[in-house]
C-alpha cells in the first residue's frame, strides 16, 4: 500500500481485517502516522519505505496524494513492480488553489496513464477512485446497488481485481470502460464528485447507471 | 432555441408537443434544418436567425455546439437576452482530434460561465446537459429514478427551470451544485459519459446517486 492517509489506512485496515498482510509504504520508513497505523492494526500490518512496500507486496495500492504519486513509484526497484497488479486509486487533484480543487493532468491525459507509461510493465488498474474510503471497503452500506468503474489495458488484471473487491469488500458491479486511457473519464468525474460532495454535504454516495432496462 | 441539431430539434418538438410556441435559430435564416422542422412540427414551431429566436422568446435554450455558443449569443441583441433565463444545455466539446472529444475549458473554466460572464443580464441556468436529447424529454424511460444535475447564480430562475422541467417532460430529482462555476463539474463529467456511452453501447442511461438513505 503506497501512502499513509486516510485512504491508505482505510483500505490498509480493511484489508488486514480481510485476512490479508499489508505493508503501508511512504517516502522515509520512520513514517509516524504508519507506524502507528501497524501497531493497531493487527498482526498481519507492517510499515515501511515504498521500496519496501512494493518489495513486500503480492499486489499493490496507489493510494497516495496524486500529486506525489509518480515520485513514490519512481524510489521502488523496478523488478518489484513488473508483472505485478496495481490498483490505483488515486485521483490528480490540485488543492493549492483551495476548494474546489483542479485536475493537474488537464482532460488529454491522466494520472493512471502516466503511472502506466511510466512503468510498462506493472499492470495498471484504476479504481475504486471514485468513492471515498468508506464505501470502498462497504459498498453495502448506501441505500441502493450502486456501480464501479473500472479501467485498465490488461483484461485479466481487471477481472482478477474485480473478483478480488467482490471477495474482500462485497463490490458486484462494476463497468469496464476499457483501457487505462479511460482513466481520464473516472478521473474527470472527480470535478462532478467534488462538487457532490459540497452539495449533498457527505461523501457517502456513488454512482447507480440507470439504463433501459435496469 | 439556440441550435438546430439533434438537440435543437429534439427539444423543439417535445416542446411544441407541450403546447408551446417555439422558434428554432441559427446563423441564418435559410438553415435547411430549422425551415424542415418548423414545416414540420406543428403550428407553433417557427425557424428564424439567432437574433430572431432570441427576440422571440421568453425563455431561451441553447442548443448550439459548444463551440458555437458563444458567436451564436454575440450575434443577438443584449436587449433581447437581459433579464431572460437561458437553459445552457450544450457542452464544450471539441470533437477535431475524434473520438472521444476533449473539453475546450479545461477544468478550471466552462462554457456555463463562459456565457454568463459575456452576458452579466441573462440568468443562465446549466441543466440537461448530462443526458441525451431522448432522455432531456423523457426521463421516464429508464428503469429507475435518475438525476439532474443543475447549477447557476440566479436561483429564482432555477426554481423556474425545475418546475418547467417538471411540468414539460416528468423531470422530479434535481440536485442543486450552487452557482455557475459549478458548471466545470457538470461539463467535466462528459469525460466520463462519453465513455460510459461507448462501454455500454448506448446513450440511454443517466446517473442515480446513490446515499445511506436513497
Amino acid at each position: 500500500m503506497f501512502g499513509t492517509g486516510m485512504v491508505g489506512t482505510g483500505l490498509g485496515s480493511a484489508l488486514a481485517e480481510c485476512g490479508e498482510e499489508v505493508m503501508l509504504g511512504s517516502r522515509t520508513a520512520d513514517n509516524p502516522d504508519s507506524i502507528e497505523w501497524a501497531a493497531g492494526a493487527g498482526e498481519g500490518a507492517l510499515s515501511g519505505t515504498f521500496a519496501d512496500a512494493a518489495a513486500f507486496g503480492e499486489l499493490l495500492f496507489n493510494a497516495t496524494a496524486g500529486t506525489g504519486s509518480l515520485d513514490a513509484l519512481a524510489s521502488v526497484a523496478e523488478e518489484d513492480l513488473a508483472g505485478k497488479i496495481l490498483i490505483d486509486v488515486a485521483n490528480p487533484l490540485d488543492f493549492s488553489g483551495g476548494m474546489p480543487p483542479l485536475l493537474f493532468t488537464g482532460n488529454d491525459d491522466s494520472l493512471g496513464e502516466r503511472i502506466q507509461r511510466a512503468h510498462p510493465d506493472l499492470r495498471v488498474v484504476k479504481a475504486l477512485n471514485t468513492v471515498t474510503v468508506d464505501l470502498m471497503v462497504d459498498p453495502g452500506r448506501l441505500g441502493d446497488v450502486h456501480d464501479l468503474f473500472i479501467c485498465g489495458d490488461d483484461d485479466v488484471a481487471k477481472r482478477e481485481v474485480e473478483r478480488l473487491l467482490g471477495e474482500w469488500f462485497g463490490w458486484e458491479r462494476f463497468i469496464d470502460l476499457g483501457g487505462i486511457t479511460n482513466a481520464r473519464g473516472t478521473e474527470c468525474y472527480l470535478a462532478l464528485w467534488i462538487r457532490l460532495y459540497q452539495a449533498l454535504g457527505t461523501p457517502m454516495f456513488n454512482m447507480k447507471v440507470v439504463r433501459d432496462d435496469a
